[in-house]
């Protein structure tokens, strides 16, 4: 998707770190599963405590995994003393999430000094099959520390 | 903001039915705080588990609970043999969800036969003050059981 | 639905001059209806080579009003020597842009010092008749000349 | 990016009638510059009469080319006896609309009985190369003539 040099060499062990600090990801559960320059994957299982009416994961749970991805997705790019915001996101809802695990999957499509632009994908795995339940198209912010 | 007679006249138990079958407002602990034609308001106390990497309110969570806020709106609206889904929504973070509790509020903007037009707001409680921490402009739609 | 101080006292002139230079709201005859700080309306007559399919105003054009007095009423709120610049934006359809005239109204919910947070709203206007066709979420972003 | 059968194989037909009442489309210069199932792409040329302040396409027109692109997507989909209209749209700008010409190209990502969920991306074309410009997710709605 992106073709694009990280700043910062080290950017899986800090991104591995603020993930860590994500009380929410532990309660789900979630896991990376891929990370590369401008592309990062969590995993989570399915979980009754968070589904919605129907028994599907909740569309606010779906949300959360593809924005965790899309977030860290945009901070393997950014410098390494900096931390990363969710400006704002727009989400579609495709399929129900009805699975045994679900794969987030978030990719940089612009990544600017201050503003990154990535598009997410959920995956509701089920039985070795994989249906794209909702996609995401979000703005991240680029905070310096030392600014 | 809207002035609409709702369809089904017992929509209140409707909705509360509903509402308890979500695992995650249970998991989140939420309540509705307000019901009416066309708006519904969804509060939930802080916890931990629930944190982005900052120690507040993960986008995710606060996601959700705008999210079923604007969806039980529009569920208000409906007809008695009805089901209601997110098509998809957009959500803008605008100040830290950073708070003891939360409110999110839901109103509807149109009502139609098959789509509706939500927006949300969500407000973090501290100290007796309330902040705008998130708004969400959100597309329901009206499955009928029958069809 | 803000109370801020603009930072420049001369934010109309800098606005007025800007909006000329827009050779689209030029051709759609748009003119500023309404200007203070942190809200901009534009209004502009109904033209039938901006037409969708229907006959009515294309979801297009009534986006580019909306675009433009969310950009200017943020613009409103930022320094002299800056340029605004669209992020992004959400825009629902409510009901046919159709009528005699279209007014634009924009509104800042939040000025940071990067990021402004704008929602739009367009009426259709005919036979003394208002309709809200849309509305939009807009992010815009504060670009300084000098850095 | 589909793999779906149309259920009207005059798709082509229908879309290009539709196609040429689009009063905007005329006025902008627009062409179909491909269609398939599920696929358009629609071509415009520089034209300053549709410019924002700084001389580039204004991100309402770069909005126009998308919105038809998916809109006509979607529609090759759709059954004969039906119409097409946007639900809602939410846009990214990467790059400034800097070009000769321009290529919005519409995808569907899914296409269900009443609602279709599409992606758009705009192309400005200069000197040989290509920049992404902006990029959209789209819902679009069908309705039944005869409903």
């Amino acid at each position: 998707m992106i073709n694009q040099k990280p700043l910062d060499l080290e950017f899986e062990n800090r991104i591995r770190a603020s993930f860590g600090k994500q009380g929410l990801i532990h309660t789900l559960n979630g896991k990376i599963a891929h990370i590369g320059p401008g592309e990062l994957h969590i995993e989570a299982p399915f979980d009754d405590r968070f589904t919605q009416q129907d028994g599907f994961l909740h569309a606010g749970i779906v949300t959360t995994l593809m924005d965790s991805a899309c977030g860290y997705a945009a901070y393997t790019l950014m410098p390494a003393n900096s931390r990363v915001l969710s400006v704002e996101f727009k989400v579609n809802f495709l399929n129900p999430a009805r699975g045994e695990r679900f794969r987030a999957e978030g990719r940089v499509v612009k990544s600017g000094r201050t503003i990154s632009v990535c598009e997410g994908k959920l995956f509701a795995l089920q039985d070795g099959q994989e249906t794209l339940a909702a996609m995401m198209q979000a703005t991240m912010i680029c905070i310096r520390k030392d600014s």
